[in-house]
């Protein structure tokens, strides 16, 4: 096996294999992407702080039991993940109104939820990411309903865990997305990355955006943002 | 009470109080109306064939016991109904891929569905009518999940009944919105209109369309569609 083939490239990680036939090596780039890729950046040193940030958030719910296919950082940039196959729905769930919520609905963005609301989105470029609904994922045999229904209520265990984490670290947890895979046994594990790029972080006190909306709307100091991300969450500094 | 003073006015209908506070009288207009109302025309006729064909579809549904508003008709454009508070949630029934789903889902249309799909759509033209998941109409309080239950269970039930029913006229029913009320007395009623300008029929052999996708998709002949549909179930022929 050429351990030094991409096996996937996706907008901001790349995928190769391992002498471990169960397991990949995940490369996170520095590259920015925004609106189905129409925005583009390259931000020298998001993959290494977002491969950090991840880590220490599935460090997080390795405590609490989720299952995820996260086995460790071996560079700054690199991590070891279990290889799973990926089902193509994007999983958000969001506690406060932002991002395509606020258009959906019409609701002002900051609009506290009273319920956690859980969203499937199709990882389709082509189709711009739609919302599916129940019968639509049935129909499209993009998950079974027992899989949709674990990924709904494992999103809900993770947003619970993390909102409670980072209010100690004076944030507001938004909104986030997730993404699950299949390992070879069978078992649905949480998969992808969790951190500003996948996140809403807002500052408890000002409200300011410490997430990919500031490269999203131009609100500058993105690195900054990430960077204060990682430290809030006990990383180092990383200057 | 002014009963000349319009209640409520739509695309399609106008709603006027009568001398009983528990019935309203609708008046069915000749206008057409597409895309979220950027397409318009008027169609001489159409009120009247569509009051025809509704009151054909709720005499049916009523053979079947479903509950709906509708009274009678009084005159070739009007009908009488029991006043209801709308749910601002559109039901679309479908069971061959067309229209919004073919965009949504990338299925070609035509493509038959293994099984029914349901979706929920708030009624907003200002946000263009989204779809909303049921978290999102939690969220908005659109109705109750136990409304949603009911609204999907007897949307599925009117699809069963009026595909069989299509069948035996040559017709396939290919997807057809509903829209529901409730009534003084808290029940859920079926409300709204069933007509071609709800509803997608194609015929069974020739595939020929004979509903408000002609007028979508400017194919001509649109009032002759009506027409054919009305005479089809049984309608005298109104040349």
């Amino acid at each position: 096996m050429n351990t030094d083939s991409v096996l996937y490239e996706g907008k901001a990680k790349q995928l190769f294999p391992t002498d471990d036939p169960q397991v990949l090596r995940v490369v996170y780039k520095d590259s920015a992407t925004a609106f189905n890729g129409e925005k583009k950046a390259e931000l020298g040193g998001k993959g290494t702080l977002n491969n950090q940030i991840s880590k220490l958030f599935f460090q997080l719910l390795t405590e609490h039991g989720v299952e995820h296919h996260f086995i460790k950082t071996i560079s700054d940039y690199e991590q070891l993940v279990k290889k799973v196959s990926i089902i193509p729905l994007e999983v958000v769930v969001r506690n406060i109104a932002a991002g395509s919520l606020v258009k959906r609905v019409g609701l002002p963005e900051g609009t506290q939820l009273s319920h956690p609301v859980v969203e499937f989105y199709y990882k389709n470029d082509d189709l711009g990411d739609p919302l599916m609904n129940h019968d639509h994922i049935a129909m499209l045999e993009l998950a079974t309903p027992d899989q949709v229904g674990h990924m709904r209520q494992i999103s809900l265990q993770v947003n619970d865990i993390l909102q409670l984490y980072l209010e100690q670290k004076g944030l507001m947890l938004v909104d986030f997305k997730l993404e699950f895979g299949v390992d070879l046994s069978g078992r649905l594990l949480l998969a992808d990355e969790i951190s500003p790029d996948t996140c809403r972080f807002w500052d408890n006190t000002t409200g300011k955006k410490l997430d990919k909306d500031r490269f999203r709307q131009d609100l500058g100091n993105v690195l900054e943002a990430y960077q204060e991300i990682y430290q809030r969450l006990g990383g180092a500094s990383h200057a």
